[in-house]
């Protein structure tokens, strides 16, 4: 089965954006090494250093699906329609769109909550991963113990303000054990299994 | 000129204590590994993984000076007049304790600031470092650029609620250079450079 795993750029204070959602602070290790690795996105073509092309492609290769909140979609304009990890993308929102004229893409919106879009994405991914690619949803996940692993990639700066990657939790302790390692320039990218 | 390290145990959603200034969750780590260090104060051995242990035991050889907060001082009973770390320590507060009977430990109370406390620290520590204790003191030496480092030990933890390392900072961002890593047991510990 799937396993689920929530994955962000956080600053070592926590945050995953700052106040206006900006993430130019925590962004920088995607386009400042030296290796270029494509996205399933033509326009987007990652710049890593040589430690994280490695774990990026490992990610890209074990990803079978993504869980993402309706804001990004909007903000993203669906990806044109292909989102840039090459998978099926699942939006969980309210409402799907009345204008979204790209029926035939593998994109899906859930209406009934994150539990069921776990659900849809873990059948779709197969024996691969499911990422969730938002602190919102993230944060309703871990409440409904749906998530197997968190993917940090800390990067180096201190913000002081914006958006947490983890707030409002209602069930705490989420306990976590030792992470696997892998130090990048500007980003170290620890992933820790959750201990359920 | 002595460096100024602030250290600290925190939780990967960045708490050093919960809302009742317990670290119950967040120091295990120095009591669950099976290398005994001891510590200038003889009724505290740690018990470390051995990660943890040649990590520590360079800590103590490097650490010249401390600054608290008079809150930590006071819930450490003043530390019986000698402070774990075995060197002297210097103690950020309005007023001198009245009651204090041990004028000849090692232990000064600071009462014009924290740029003041680590001059005194500095001068003390001579080419040895400065370490701080405490999260409201990291955050004014930060606000006022005295800190050289940040050591994270990171727990691998979700607490939801408490006491934040880096709260309110006034002065953002504050950019870091990429970690030191050394990968202990139920900790990761992290030795950031403050870039400046």
């Amino acid at each position: 089965m799937a396993s689920v795993i929530a994955n962000m750029s956080m600053s070592l204070d926590g945050f995953v954006a700052d106040p206006s959602d900006s993430v130019d602070l925590l962004f920088g290790w995607y386009f400042t090494g030296s290796v270029p690795v494509p996205t399933a996105d033509e326009r987007l073509t990652f710049q890593l250093s040589d430690a994280s092309a490695k774990h990026m492609r490992k990610v890209q290769e074990s990803v079978g699906a993504v869980i993402c909140g309706r804001r990004l979609f909007d903000v993203a304009g669906g990806w044109g329609g292909r989102h840039p990890m090459g998978v099926p993308a699942f939006v969980v929102t309210h409402e799907a769109p009345r204008d979204w004229n790209r029926p035939d893409a593998p994109i899906t919106f859930v209406t009934d909550g994150v539990a069921s879009a776990v659900a849809k994405a873990k059948a779709t991914a197969g024996d691969k991963t499911v990422a969730i690619a938002s602190a919102d949803i993230t944060r309703q996940c871990l409440d409904e113990g749906l998530v197997d692993a968190i993917q940090v990639d800390l990067v180096p700066v201190l913000m002081g303000e914006g958006i947490r990657f983890f707030d409002k939790l209602s069930k705490m302790p989420v306990t976590l054990d030792d992470p696997d390692v892998v130090a990048g320039t500007g980003v170290l990218h620890l992933y820790y299994p959750v201990l359920k």
